[in-house]
């Protein structure tokens, strides 16, 4: 889980998860969600804390009112690990359930 | 409340707060937080969006782990305006309290 992936292991990782890609100039995964308001943006970032504090993972992210831009990355490994894509897969089913 | 404050009212009123500063590039107000962790993190954001949503008056934010930066702007407005430094007022205090 916290090995740093390859090139060609993070891509085909990337593959199996829509709306994520790879951030310019840093060994990260990003994705931008967008929703109705401001309460819904934080209901899902509440949701997302509790997930990523349960698995002592946490991501990067910016909320400006109704979009929120999430990067991953695993400081210790220097890069994207499997914690991240699983992580991602974890925000993805929470953003899919709002 | 709503009307951008002058160059003048601006460095005036940001006298009154401490820590907050003006962002480089852009008419906005920010500021850095630190806490001891994660969840001491989250949980002073869980308070700050409260106050924000109550005031239909939101951040700009960004978290990663411990840290929370802040910025304050009136995108209507076209600059900072007394909401902005009221907020910024509430937020300090929800960071005194924590």
């Amino acid at each position: 889980m916290t090995e740093r992936l390859s090139v060609e292991a993070r891509a085909s990782a990337l593959r199996e998860l829509s709306g994520w890609s790879e951030l310019d100039g840093r060994e990260a995964i990003t994705r931008i969600f967008t929703f109705s308001d401001f309460n819904e943006a934080f209901g899902f970032m509440t949701r997302v804390a509790l997930a990523a504090e349960k698995r002592d993972h946490h991501p990067e992210w910016r909320n400006v009112y109704r979009t929120v831009e999430i990067v991953l990355t695993t400081h210790d490994a220097g890069g994207v690990t499997l914690r991240d894509i699983e992580l991602a897969g974890a925000i993805d089913a929470i953003a899919a359930a709002a």
